[in-house]
């Protein structure tokens, strides 16, 4: 870990240290308020995915606004969340292997906990480990429905494994998970509408193959940050996953907004420092790939569309500067990162700022739980 | 942090739960080993960049086979080093800002440390920061040798830089750093070696420039694992600076081996878990990009021509399986990281493996050191 932070509350933004990852809590309560409206009343519930966050201080406040739990995707995680008072997580993943499932069993005892499966055997290693520890465990399938990651193809294969979770207590069969991915960042607003149709017909078929077999299909859940109005005014789905929409990222920021779709703000960004040039048409930052993650592209400059942020190295950023541009060597800028989720992964501590000052240092306390 | 170790000493490597950071020590000592070698006998000396492994058990094992100290990239994964008994660093960057300056004067006060500037008002600063603590400070002039990233050019601005460093006790003009880092993976062995030809031909010119107004350059000092042979026979450079040829990574595999290159090997590793599929042609395993850094591509499965790691998401990566390959849910695998200074920079633990088992874990203690 860093030997110091970057700032401590009560100094000034101008001080903070460089690179820093600074969340502005006006804008991230928004987005919180938000999120809260767009379920309000809609027979949906919002369990928001903490793999973004990775932050309790976060999450205790997405329940406090209504969430009914959290998402997380690794069991390691989701022991960090339940150390800090969540009580109900959905692990939005297949748990294969021994130590996996005997630390999921030790959560389980402590909460209520939710696991994905999309193979027989996943489902006969939980049973067993579930009917030694004698503690209940909710089960969902995961259905393909169209991110061909996980998941079982809709109908036979789901109704296969329904079957079989129904018939192995003390696994409880909960539902559906219906998560399409990929449709999270299809640039036009037409074209989530269309691919979230598509996935919200597939789930209702399978949740119509299960329940034909006499059994009942709880939760279908799904959905992120991009498509998710498609998926709460689906009337197939009744549980909603976003998590990025809580700080938002460049990625995000390039969809095209449709009708419906919620403005979300910027509320997270990397602090950097220009620390070499400005020369002609260059200047060098002190926030690199190790401060704000590329896998989906490079960060913008916050309101200044005369700097480009054109490559990243290990620890240096290459600006390109507009003619004219005025910037001065020590000068601070804010980034938008490419993609908030690996960004935060980045770093142990959100720097919380309003009003000028920093106002809370939180702990990124499940940073590097891939376990 | 995670909540608990993917694997205790003692464990068998089948039994460590994944994702994990591996480093294989046999494969790590000999590259050790090749290095000094290396540049035995050759009038130059080893100062290896350790913003690769960030992990001070390593740093102490170079030294001790005759590195003279290492590089860092940052004051504060300079502080780590420091407090781990490392006595001689060079900060390969320039350091901008009143926080960093003063974290840099407290290691100053320690240990012997070395600093880039590539601006007079980063020498103003330095000095005013120097004479206020009473502590000498090693300072060098980067010099833009071909990765135009930071750095002034050769010739009259370095010449004019370090008259100002010679007026201004208690810094010390020590010399000249010329690495040029978009030479390390130029493929071809002859485009590499013609980079270097380039940057030594400037750093000689600029050094004799200095050395006509009778000041000293002591050291010339760069080189990365891809080019340093070069670095080294040039006769100019006297100091070197490779990192990455610890571990290797699959992008530096992928260079061509010229006459001369050393023959490092790969010594790190992601241990990965197939965890849905595998299906025909596809299978997901539990390393995505928080668990193996996608910057410079995705990473290789490691002696599994068969197997092709086509995509990753946060938690996820997706491989392509060629017909007939024999893959098992929850078989594990080894992945090559494309990049290993920033796949590292993701773990808290280095998982040492020897003989089939976990012989020691070594903490990645500077992770996260970005300030």
């Amino acid at each position: 870990m860093a030997p110091w932070n970057a700032a401590t509350p009560g100094d000034a933004i101008a001080d903070i240290d460089t690179p820093a990852l600074i969340l502005d809590l006006d804008a991230f309560e928004r987005n919180l308020e938000r999120m809260a409206q767009a379920v309000k009343g809609r027979n949906v519930r919002l369990r928001p995915h903490a793999k973004s966050h990775k932050c309790p201080e976060i999450a205790l406040r997405q329940i406090a606004l209504g969430a009914v739990g959290i998402c997380c995707q690794k069991v390691s995680e989701a022991a960090v969340f339940v150390d800090a008072g969540v009580r109900d997580i959905l692990i939005t993943n297949e748990i294969v292997g021994a130590a996996k499932i005997r630390h999921l069993m030790e959560l389980a005892a402590k909460a209520a906990i939710g696991v994905l499966v999309d193979h027989p055997s996943q489902v006969h290693e939980l049973a067993r480990a579930a009917l030694q520890a004698d503690t209940p465990l909710d089960v969902y399938i995961e259905v393909d429905v169209g991110a061909h990651r996980c998941g079982v193809r809709p109908g036979e294969d789901a109704v296969h494994l329904a079957d079989l979770i129904s018939a192995s207590p003390p696994l409880r069969f909960a539902g559906l998970h219906c998560y399409h991915g990929s449709a999270q960042h299809l640039r036009q607003p037409q074209d989530r509408a269309a691919a979230i149709a598509g996935a919200a017909a597939l789930s209702l078929m399978t949740k119509q193959d299960i329940e034909a077999r006499g059994i009942a299909v709880d939760i279908v859940t799904g959905a992120g940050t991009g498509s998710f109005i498609h998926e709460r005014d689906s009337g197939v789905y009744n549980e909603l996953q976003p998590g990025s929409y809580v700080f938002m990222d460049r990625d995000y920021g390039d969809n095209q907004r449709g009708e419906g779709d919620v403005a979300f703000e910027h509320a997270l960004f990397v602090l950097t420092t220009v620390m070499s040039g400005p020369a002609a048409e260059r200047a060098v930052v002190d926030a690199g790939l190790k401060a704000s993650s590329v896998d989906s592209g490079m960060p913008t400059v916050w309101q200044r569309p005369d700097l480009h942020y054109l490559k990243a190295s290990d620890k240096h950023g290459v600006l390109k500067t507009d003619a004219g541009a005025a910037l001065a060597l020590g000068e601070k800028l804010m980034l938008v990162p490419g993609h908030c989720d690996p960004t935060v992964n980045l770093y142990d501590t959100l720097i919380c700022v309003r009003d000028g000052k920093v106002e809370a240092l939180w702990p990124v306390a499940a940073r590097g739980a891939v376990l």
